[in-house]
């Protein structure tokens, strides 16, 4: 089954706590509960959203950064996946 | 009696548990009350709202994520249905 | 006497329960106090409103769905009737 | 002394008790309190207000309906009046 | 010593109540601790303003009539003034 | 050292209580605790801010009046400085 | 590792105290508990963001000053970094 995100819209995955160490970025404080490093599973088309046009700068396998909080949670085939705007996608991790 | 829905608005169908166990869909925590997967029934016209021009793009019969407690619950020839704005959809699941 | 709605402003009435029933549109929940399927009754002109170009779309004898709690309610000729935006209107039924 | 209302203002004037019977609107409710049907006194030159192009509608002479609580109380010539703007006037009653 | 108030600013100044009672115009209810019609003292250049461009259309001289809360005051040379934006003015008095 | 304020940014110091009684301008009231006339210290190149093009209309040196409670505070070489956005400045005292 | 801030977006280092100390800039009252003079680690790419264009005005390197509470704080290569956009910076140290 394939998830096809909306206009702005980026699904991600949280990447696993042992892969978080292992790139050397680890959240400070409160951030525990929920990884902030996520992977991009699914990218929207961007196009004209609230009448802006919106380029989609990520792709799918990114690890990007995204602010606590974002976004609606869903499960994909039994895995937990987040759907963000991109515009709530901080950093990209290389 | 056929529902015809103004602007950018869709109007969505619950799709019932069995099928979203089936599509391998299913909602986390307290999403449970409130199935996000579900089948549009009519889409608007889309153009012009709030003075950005507004193209449509899923279509009656799609399998949409949207938001909790986004849209109006009414109820159509007996059925339960919520009217949504276009933005509020998330996804396509195919 | 006549009320003439300015810009994008739609006078509509309530449509009588019976006929609500009939229509099969019935209303969930909390809805019951005040019904949302409403007749037009006088359209207003449509053009700039904050700046933005508005087409009016829904014409006299229109029975349209409208958000609970939208408009201002006046009373015309001892009916009582509310006054909307045409963006307050989900749907017209048919 | 005269008063001359800037930009979308509109300078109107509450209609007598009486003569809002005859018309045949009466206001429901709470309205009760501060009638909603008004004459107009003096109206603004419209023009750039916020940005956007505003063309004045309605004339001296006008009965209209606004939205209570719309508006500031002034006394000219011993007379109770609010000033508006005209995107708080509802409807024209003819 | 002047004060020369930036883009759509004017600087006001309070009319004493005995003129205000010779004009005409009393303020209603709560309105007495603060009289709304001043005297216009300076005038900005308007110009670009949030991105729109303002013309100022009050002098120095004017009688105008001001919300209440609006603006800051300031003393200048002793006396109590306020500064405003020009779309705080509600009215010119004649 | 320097500071150099981006954007439509302006750094200001507080003209001594001695100065500001000499210039003829005494704030009011509660304004006591953080007079409002400062010296502007270091100007932004203004250009585009939020989509619109900011010209910067003060200078350094300029004695100017801001609205109490804008901006952030910083210590400059030891000085205590005010960072504001050029729009909140109400006035330039002459 | 490294990290590439998407848009406007801008990833910061608090400067030590001690170098704080030596450049003179030292922050007021409440600011003690999280400095605000910070070093630029990496610049986003600037372009459209929320319909406007921005162009990045900072540099790796740059000492920074920003208002307190702006950003995300994340944790790179055990460091604490700070992610801002743009228009957090106030000014730059020279």
């Amino acid at each position: 089954m394939k998830i096809r995100p909306l206009a702005d819209r980026v699904v991600i995955k949280n990447v696993e706590a042992e892969e978080t160490t292992k790139s050397g970025i680890i959240l400070t404080g409160a951030a525990k509960e929920k990884p902030q490093v996520c992977e991009v599973i699914a990218v929207g088309p961007g196009g004209m959203v609230d009448g802006h046009d919106v380029t989609m700068t990520v792709k799918p396998g990114d690890k990007v950064l995204i602010a606590k909080y974002a976004g609606t949670e869903v499960k994909v085939d039994g895995e937990e996946c987040v759907i963000v705007r991109q515009s709530d996608i901080l950093a990209v991790c290389e």
